[in-house]
């Protein structure tokens, strides 16, 4: 077993397309994980991650505040507790629509 | 995409070893994952699931209440923010030792 608390784990900032956006990796191949990382997004008030789509799926859980992700059937608000599936290829964009940090878990498949 | 909140998706109980738990599966393959799933557990004051190990791992966030882990290499206090990476075959329990319910992600590899 390996365990942390988020907050032990350094948030790096994110560039390319993205406003105001760090990443944690939780969870990684180096770690062991063989099928799957968990990452910890946060963004700014007025952040953005990049419009963008990859050949890989999100798996997403809304931890703290308020935002709004736009994907191919049009945008949906986000709050705590909030589950999103985005497919492969997909279009999406996640934005801080709220006074404080949005904050996310999005877990992606590992391939070798 | 396919958006929900954890609270509209229904919470079953679970059965054999277990204690006061209850799991939601909150990103399933018939919902289109084909890589790994997203389950929430909730565990009840006193509850805890069974010390049982198995061939997948677990990638675990817990999100609310006191409890402990038990694994192979000792046992860990958990508190909100905690992350756990569990490695296939190594065996594990949680158990809730808190006043409120303990409440954590699992994620696990879906295989064919």
């Amino acid at each position: 077993m390996k365990k942390m608390n988020y907050d032990e784990v350094m948030a790096k900032e994110v560039g390319k397309g993205c406003k105001g956006v760090t990443i944690r990796w939780l969870i990684t191949k180096e770690m062991g994980a063989e099928n799957f990382a968990m990452r910890m997004f946060e963004v700014e008030p007025e952040g953005h991650t990049p419009l963008h789509s990859h050949e890989w799926e999100h798996e997403v859980f809304v931890l703290e505040g308020e935002g709004l992700v736009m994907a191919q059937n049009g945008e949906e608000m986000l709050k705590p507790g909030d589950v999103i599936f985005m497919p492969s290829m997909e279009k999406h964009q996640f934005k801080n629509t709220g006074p404080g940090n949005l904050k996310f878990l999005c877990l992606i498949p590992i391939h070798e």
